[in-house]
């Protein structure tokens, strides 16, 4: 090491220069939602010590996955196609549709039931206060198809918050207007909870919503 | 829809086949490590509906670090430079080494210590079955080191397993035929570890180990 008093010429000091590339990764692997400082690094250490292909092919995939991915022209889930694997599947039922918030929540309902009708998905929730109306979601093009005819019920899987609920009727309101029948997913109590950790809010809405026996 | 018994010429099919290129992302990102297939879902679908230029700009930094990041000439961190920050700082005194097993525990004595030394990163342990002997390890650079002379104390921070032991006692060996003076850091019980959940085997050794007061 030559003492701290030394001016290196540049062409030492570009190729001593201190790495920034590694921390530029890691932080950048903080985009990631769950991703916090530790596990970024971990991240960041696997893949260029353990496996710098599944690294490559990673950073490949994502990049056409941003560029690529777009939304379906049917139902506006994400699909690299111009429709999405549902909605060309000949097999589902389109005069079922059902209305989600995100391609997450069609992930879940495929995932969990054995719905096979149509999805609507909204990408996200009515909320004026941060500029997001019918238009942002895309409302205009589910009224179309109401309207076109042929959906025999509209089924709201939309979340129950004061948000959400705003959504749900306002489409309901919508799908009244053309007289295309409406049902929302029960809300209650979930599976296996116990009702003393159940929100109050929960409780009293499955207590008012019981149901015979 | 077209009913199911129409087949559809190739360029329908071809534009409205199913998505590929989001399972694709979806299973790439499992190889990151704690990522199973919940989180890499939510993670592609966060990146493509919230976030699209954090998602571009992690591939490409992820692209540009598998392909230029390397070993530092002089210790075999990380870094894409020829020398690595703590290298090429002519502040650090390069006549203490600390032999650490990977570039995180670099990063983990820089964040928890004062040491203000030089580091020898050897990329692993001592694992003849694995195929992994001295060279893998580049020990033959840290002789070089060794034996070159200006090095005072050899501290040794490699985890007491047993193939990081082998590890330690062939590099002490290896200091030892050069008279360079080697240590290693402390083992015991963790500082607020009960001892009661301590293993036995760190128990029994903090006890051999013990110092007066
Ligand atoms: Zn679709
Ligand atoms: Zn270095």
């Amino acid at each position: 090491m030559p003492p701290p008093d030394v001016v290196l010429p540049e062409c030492v000091t570009s190729a001593v220069s201190e790495s920034s590339l590694l921390p530029e990764l890691i932080d950048a692997l903080r985009c990631l939602p769950g991703v916090g400082p530790k596990s970024a690094q971990r991240m960041a250490f696997y893949l260029l010590e353990r496996d710098r292909d599944a690294g490559r092919h990673l950073a490949s995939m994502m990049a056409a996955a941003m560029d690529r991915i777009g939304r379906c022209q049917s139902c506006r889930t994400l699909t690299e196609a111009q429709l999405c694997g549902i909605c060309a599947n000949p097999k589902r039922d389109q005069s079922l549709v059902c209305v989600v918030e995100g391609p997450s929540d069609v992930a879940a309902i495929e995932q969990a039931t054995e719905f096979s009708g149509g999805y609507f998905v909204l990408g996200g929730r009515l909320s004026p206060l941060d500029g997001i109306g019918p238009e942002e979601l895309e409302l205009g093009l589910l009224q179309q198809r109401l309207a076109a005819g042929g959906v025999r019920e509209l089924i709201l899987a939309i979340s129950p918050t004061i948000e959400g609920s705003a959504t749900s009727h306002y489409i309901a309101e919508m799908a009244a207007a053309v007289k295309v029948p409406v049902t929302r997913i029960a809300h209650g109590v979930p599976l296996g909870g116990e009702l003393e950790y159940v929100d109050g809010g929960t409780l009293a809405h499955a207590f008012c919503g019981r149901q015979p026996v």
